[in-house]
């Protein structure tokens, strides 16, 4: 019987665990990286919001009809759009948020953001596509149409 | 022995089996939900193309800065679009497709949208995530942006 112990243990540590809970806080680890990006944003910090990103050429960011490939150009795309000459940062919300986790490794949220500037308050929708990689909850997909 | 070759079997059976070969398969199936998409949609046969949305007021649409909950309502947006009094469904084709596996029972999905109208050509990009449910995988959700 011993054996059969044995064999149960080596099984049932291969396989994903069924987590009562854990679920809430994988969730809260992914609002966690959207509440990080809003603080970064607001202090002005562009590369601080970018670290909710996958730092990865494979990262994917769809704008209107525009896509844009990969962490750098995304940052490159963010600079130009809110910190060249005459641009704002502004302040950044998020609002209207669903998450939802997609098995064990990704997570799906939809939501709105509101950026209010000296004479304009953009607003828009947004869906992102989040992978758990080993350094967290990263962004790997963002599509924004306003 | 014979105990422990049973309760292997029954462990074993309630664990998603590691698939070697099977990722490819259910790309595949995916392709197939948006090729039939197409065929229907060139028919102009609407609730043909909707078969490919979950049936569920779960279902979420966006579209520019529009959120359209519920496949009834989604159907509906489309008929509206595409069905009344002057409008036109015209020539759907999808291009720059990019089919990837989150897991086993998620799917994300990128792309362009080509509409030939009789005067008009209308494109945009889509981020869709498909979920793998008894009656096949379905789009849980759509984003499309001009």
């Amino acid at each position: 019987m011993q054996r059969v112990v044995w064999l149960l243990m080596l099984i049932l540590s291969t396989v994903p665990p069924v987590r009562a809970g854990e679920s809430a806080k994988e969730q809260a680890a992914v609002k966690r990286v959207l509440d990080d990006q809003t603080v970064a944003w607001n202090k002005g910090d562009l590369e601080g919001f970018m670290a909710g990103y996958w730092k990865s050429e494979k990262l994917s960011f769809f704008s209107g009809d525009k896509k844009t490939a990969g962490w750098q150009a995304t940052l490159d795309r963010y600079r130009k759009r809110y910190q060249a000459d005459g641009k704002e940062m502004g302040k950044l919300s998020f609002d209207e948020l669903s998450i939802e986790l997609l098995g064990d490794s990704h997570a799906l949220v939809r939501g709105r953001f509101r950026l209010q500037l000296k004479n304009d308050a953009p607003t828009g929708i947004f869906t992102l596509v989040l992978r758990r990689l080993p350094e967290g909850w990263r962004i790997v997909h963002d599509h924004t149409s306003s």
